[in-house]
């Protein structure tokens, strides 16, 4: 990569003669060698160091997004919805994706401020702990980095977040199946570590005691928001007797639907299945999937926004932004076939 | 971001002893001295500028990709298989979304060199014109960054690209078509400006001509591999007498389906479907997509390796790596209702 001592050298004048012409401060030096360094300089592929300039004029107009699982279409369209938005202010946007493991989530928070981007969208892995998510805003906050979590939130409530409210999505989601009459109704969670899967299973029981159901813990599962695990849950709690699942996101409800189909049984004719995140796929399946809407696309723009505001007035506090969840009733769910 | 300089003051030392100890070579450096400088360099959290260090080691262990739309799990599945191998190698992923957008293309391979990474996996935007493809590979070239094409392949054939047989998937998608004795099939393209497009078109041909068919320029619909343009190519190719259509990729062929919904015509009964990618959820459609597989995730890790290849040992040639397209019947596809 050329620097401006190689521009010098090659053009025979003082560093800081280049350093003058680049930076636009021509009034010391002269048409003819102004030329010459500007000459040099795009000879040579000559760029300002994105760090340098970043540390002299503080833009280096580039936003990260930090998340768990870019093969989820959930979090495929919130990177969607954010990289536009953030494109249609001028930013730029580099992708992280961690693999769900919360080690990542700090390294990556290191290379993106690393590379001088003046903001994070995080959506923390479901299983970084407290002392994780200390460190990792503690990372970006030493920094001078401002930071939006979106769907994954971090323990306490002073951070500025996107999300729904999860609990009462969850409450939805139960709440339509014992409306359909269904007694004996499973829960396949994310991992409980999480603030947001123990808010939508909160939910669930919310719903549960609303129609006098017991609480039985047997009929809970935590998965780990892969197809796979909703897929093992499904296996499980259909054993225990479960005629309704709701599913912590339409992933795991697919995996349920898989090993429904393994065993012969019909949804929903044999098992209720609710899902939760409402991706493109789940209203173009063979049974459409009846699940609880996020709004991903709106949900990434809206972060943008919010980071920006945060960018522009470091100082000026930032409402959280809330939104509803929607339950979209589909094909996979119907009364329990006593 | 705390310099060498400011440790240097703080711990009330000479920058060089700073540089000595943080480079490990405590030689010539008291232990006392050495204590305080890392105590030093840990209170002000500092790390060396990623950039000073990648210039003086070579070595940032950053892999950057480009692609056009992170929303499409073609290319989210693609990124996935890109960072599981990498961060297998050590490596860390950067991706960047181009919204399928050329000018992002260059300006996001700035982006990434700028930051430092040692390769880039690069899937063009499908409108990418022969001088920007120039001037993309001469943006890397220039920085020494070697780069492995994937999907969409750029002009000529000197680059290292990893792809499947283009021409031998639209074949075999239409082949299956005229075998099952359609006579009027219809083909909704990707950007015809891009190479493999233009293959997929040829293979499409090459089936017409082996069946004796001929080649009716109004059975051809250029799309943008966005389900939009499917659902508008469909649209446009039923009024015309198709009783088949082979879609360029699956998300096109997600538009057809919608367009024969609207107007009440069902699929595979009025009208055959095939798509081209097979991407997760075609297999999970309420009619079963018949598709020609390409294995995102594979592709993904193999563009990795050649990358690590290349950057172990850049003069060493790398063959490029070819996939073979695999066609998938499913439900979407029977003998024309005449």
């Amino acid at each position: 990569m050329p620097t401006i001592k190689d521009i010098a050298e090659q053009a025979g004048v003082s560093i800081s003669t280049v350093s003058l012409v680049l930076n636009g401060r021509n009034c010391r030096v002269s048409d003819a060698t102004r030329e010459l360094v500007l000459h040099t300089a795009a000879r040579l592929h000559y760029r300002p160091n994105r760090l340098a300039v970043g540390l002299a004029t503080r833009r280096t107009m580039t936003l990260g997004i930090i998340l768990p699982d870019i093969g989820n279409l959930f979090f495929s369209e919130l990177a969607k919805g954010i990289s536009e938005r953030a494109q249609a202010h001028g930013y730029s946007i580099m992708i992280c994706n961690t693999e769900d493991d919360p080690e990542k989530d700090i390294k990556y928070a290191r290379i993106l401020s690393d590379s001088g981007v003046e903001g994070v969208v995080l959506c923390m892995s479901s299983c970084c702990d407290e002392q994780a998510q200390k460190e990792l805003s503690q990372e970006l906050r030493s920094r001078g980095i401002p930071m939006v979590a979106v769907d994954r939130l971090p323990e306490g409530g002073n951070s500025c977040t996107v999300a729904i409210r999860y609990r009462k999505g969850g409450y939805l989601a139960t709440r339509h199946l014992t409306g359909l009459g269904h007694r004996c109704i499973g829960c396949i969670t994310g991992p409980l570590l999480g603030k947001n899967a123990r808010e939508r299973l909160d939910g669930y029981r919310d719903a549960l005691c609303e129609a006098d159901l017991p609480l039985d813990e047997s009929l809970v599962f935590e998965g780990d928001y892969h197809r796979k695990s909703g897929a093992c849950g499904a296996e499980a709690l259909l054993r225990y007797g479960a005629t309704a699942i709701f599913c912590s996101n339409d992933l795991m409800a697919y995996g349920a639907y898989e090993t429904a189909r393994q065993i012969g049984l019909h949804v929903p004719e044999n098992l209720s299945v609710v899902g939760f995140d409402d991706i493109l796929f789940s209203q173009m399946l063979e049974v459409p999937l009846t699940t609880i809407r996020q709004p991903a696309l709106e949900m990434g723009r809206a972060a943008v926004m919010l980071l920006l505001q945060k960018i522009e007035d470091p100082d000026r506090p930032v409402e959280p932004c809330w939104f509803e969840p929607e339950l979209m009733i589909r094909k996979s769910t119907a009364a329990p076939n006593l």
